[in-house]
C-alpha cells in the first residue's frame, strides 16, 4: 500500500483508514461466510442485521427521538430537492427557503414545481459569503416549513447556530451531519448525502418526523413516497447495500472516537488552525465572513489566480490533494470533514507559510 | 479467506472472485494513489476515466449503436417503472404492457399514473408460468411502446425470443442483460438494475435511443429527466461511484471471458444440466412451461413444502446457499447468472439426486 495522501476533496471525501481496510476484507469474504458482502441477499439475516445496526448507531450518535424514522434512499441529496416538496406540500402549501448558495438555489428551483416558495433571504448579491441571522428575514405565517442548508460546501459558510423560529425546520445537512450535536426535535426532516461525513456516494440518509409520513398526494410514484420506504424499513426494493454497510462502519468508527461531541471538538480545533493561518496574513483571504465560517470547508483566495493554480499544483506534489476551489467561485478550498486528520491540517498550514515566503507578491 | 460457497441468490448475486479481489484492493488504495476509490472526487480524471471505460465496454459488449445513450442512474430498476412513462408518455399517450409477473405488475401500476396503459396479456391466472407468444395479444395502433420483462426471476420464465411487432420495445432486462446477444435497434429503452449480471446493488443502467430524450413534460424534476442525465454524462450529481466502478470490473471480466456469445453458451450449458435433472424424475417439478424456461433462474418444487424446506436446509450445509424460492410462490429457486460457475450447478445436480434417494415420498 502506498503512503496515504491528505485528501481535501469536498466529496466523495477522505474516510477513516480502518473503515477502508475492513471494507476491503468484507468485499472479498464477509465474516468468513464464503461470500462477499456485495453478493449477499439484502433479505438475508446478515444484511438486515447490518442495516438495523447502522440505523441504531445513527439514532444513538445523533440522539434521534423515537418519533422519527431513518430512511436509506438512493438518488443523492439532489433527489430530496423535489421529494421534500412533493411529499410535504401537496401541490398547494407555502414553504420558506433561505438561499445561501448553489445547493439551496437548486432546491428552490425544484420546489417551485410543487408549491408556493418564498425566499426572504438570498446571498446571491454578496456571492454567498455569509448565512443570515434570524432577525434578517420574515416568514409567512402560512408557510409549512423553513428550509435551509446547514453548511455550504462551495462558499465555506455554515449556520453556527440553527434558525430559532416558530416554524418546522427542514435541513440539507449533507456536508456537516455528524460533525456536531443537534436538537432533532426542531426539525421535521433532515437529509444528507453520505459522501462527506457518512461514507461513500450512493446512499442518502433521511431523518423524518413520523407525522409527516403519508402526506404525499395519492398519485405519487411508490418509490418517491417517504411512507412506503418507512413502512418497509428502506427495503421496498434492493437498497444500495455496499453504501449502507460502509456508512455503518463509519458510524462504528464515530462511536469509537467518543461520539459527536468529541468529533465537534476536533473539528473546531482543526478549523481554528487553518483560519488562524489565514488571519495572520493578507496573502490569504477567507471567502466567508467570520461569523459564518464553516468548520468543514474553508474556501480562500491568494493574491492572484495564477498563484492559486501554482499553490494547488505545488501542494499536490507533496501529498496535499484536492485543494482546488469549486469552479463556480475559483480559488482554493480545504474540506476537513470528521475523518480528515489534524496532521493533514498542520501540514497544510506549514505549506501555506512556506508558499507565501517563496512566492511573494511583487508590488 | 474461507472457502467460497455456491451462492444461488437471485440478487444481489454471485460475482467473479477476481472482481471482488480487485475491488478489495482498490477500496483501500486505488492504483497506488494513496487514497481509496471511494474517497476520490467523481470529477477527478481518474474517476471520469473509470466511468467512460465502463460505458465504452458496455457499448462494445452489447453492440450498442451510436444513436443510443447509456446512463448510470440510482433508485433501482423500480424507479424506472415510473420514470419511463413520466418521460415517454407525456401524461396522455397510450402504452402496451405484457404482465408476466411481479415486476411487470408493479411497472403497470406505476405507469397508470402517467398514461393510458393497456395490458393485452396477463399470466396472473396461470401463476405466471409462461410468457406470451406474439400471436396471442393485440397492440393498439396508437400505443407508444410495448413494455415487457425479458426474464422473470421469481417464476423462472424468459422470453427466449423477443416480441417481433411493429412497435418500439421497452424492456426490463434486470435479470438477463449481458447473458445473450441482443439487437438493440428494436428497443427504444432497455434498463437493468446491476445486482444480478452486472455488479452490486446501487446503480441502474439505462440504454435509451437519443430521439427519446427531451420528451418529458416541462415540470419534470431535474433528477427524473433522462435528458439532464444524458447531457451531463450521468454526472449531474455525485453518481454511485463504487457501484459504477464494480460494474466496470465485471464488464472487463466479461470481455476476458470472450464476450456475450461465450457467456450465452455457458448459460445454456448450465441451465440444461439443471433442467435435465428436473426432467428425468417426477420428484422435482419445474414451475415454468418448457418453452418459457429461463436460463437465469430455475424455479422448481419438491413433492411437499416440508421436503422443500428440508432440501434448502441440507443444501446450505454443504455450501449450496440461497436456494429458497421467492416467498410469493414458495418452492426452490436456483439463480445461475453469468458469474455462477458450472461446478456449482454440477454440485447441485448431484445433491438433488442424493436428496431424492434419501428422502423418498412414502405413498
Amino acid at each position: 500500500m502506498s503512503a496515504r495522501i491528505y485528501n481535501f476533496s469536498a466529496g466523495p471525501a477522505t474516510l477513516p483508514i480502518e473503515v477502508l481496510k475492513q471494507a476491503g476484507k468484507d468485499i472479498v469474504d464477509f465474516q468468513q461466510m464464503g461470500m462477499s458482502l456485495i453478493e449477499m441477499s439484502h433479505r438475508s439475516k446478515e444484511f438486515i442485521a447490518i442495516a438495523e445496526e447502522t440505523e441504531n448507531n445513527l439514532q444513538y450518535l445523533l440522539d434521534i427521538p423515537e418519533s422519527y424514522k431513518v430512511l436509506f434512499l438512493q438518488g443523492g441529496a439532489s433527489s430530496q430537492f423535489f421529494m421534500i416538496p412533493m411529499n410535504l406540500l401537496g401541490g398547494q402549501k407555502k414553504a420558506t427557503y433561505l438561499n445561501t448558495g448553489t445547493w439551496a438555489t437548486k432546491a428552490i428551483k425544484e420546489a417551485r414545481n410543487f408549491g408556493d416558495i418564498e425566499v426572504p433571504f438570498s446571498g446571491e448579491k454578496i456571492n454567498f459569503n455569509r448565512v443570515p441571522q434570524d432577525m434578517e428575514y420574515e416568514i409567512s405565517s402560512d408557510s409549512h416549513y423553513l428550509y435551509f442548508v446547514s453548511n455550504n460546501t462551495i462558499y465555506g459558510t455554515q449556520f453556527g447556530k440553527f434558525p430559532e423560529r416558530e416554524k418546522m425546520l427542514v435541513c440539507d445537512m449533507s456536508s456537516d451531519i455528524l460533525s456536531r450535536p443537534i436538537d432533532i426535535n426542531k426539525f421535521g426532516l433532515i437529509f444528507a448525502g453520505a459522501q462527506k461525513n457518512l461514507g461513500p456516494a450512493g446512499v442518502t440518509i433521511v431523518i423524518i418526523r413520523e407525522d409527516l409520513l403519508g402526506q404525499a398526494p395519492e398519485n405519487t410514484p411508490t418509490m418517491l413516497n417517504y411512507k412506503t420506504h418507512a413502512d418497509k424499513n428502506s427495503m421496498l426494493n434492493t437498497p444500495p447495500c455496499f453504501a449502507i454497510y460502509t456508512v455503518g462502519e463509519v458510524l462504528k468508527w464515530a462511536i469509537k472516537q467518543g461520539g459527536v461531541k468529541v468529533l465537534q471538538e476536533r473539528n473546531i480545533e482543526k478549523a481554528n488552525l487553518l483560519y488562524s493561518a489565514i488571519d495572520t496574513t493578507d496573502y490569504y483571504r477567507g471567502h466567508a465572513e467570520k461569523n459564518s465560517r464553516s468548520l468543514m470547508n474553508i474556501s480562500f483566495n491568494l493574491p492572484t489566480a495564477e498563484l492559486e493554480a501554482h499553490f494547488v499544483e505545488e501542494a499536490s506534489l507533496i501529498g496535499l490533494s484536492g485543494l482546488k476551489g469549486h469552479r463556480s467561485i475559483g480559488g482554493c478550498r480545504a474540506s476537513i470533514y470528521n475523518a480528515f486528520p489534524k496532521k493533514g491540517v498542520v501540514s497544510l498550514v506549514q505549506f501555506m507559510e512556506k508558499f507565501e515566503r517563496e512566492n511573494p507578491v511583487i508590488k
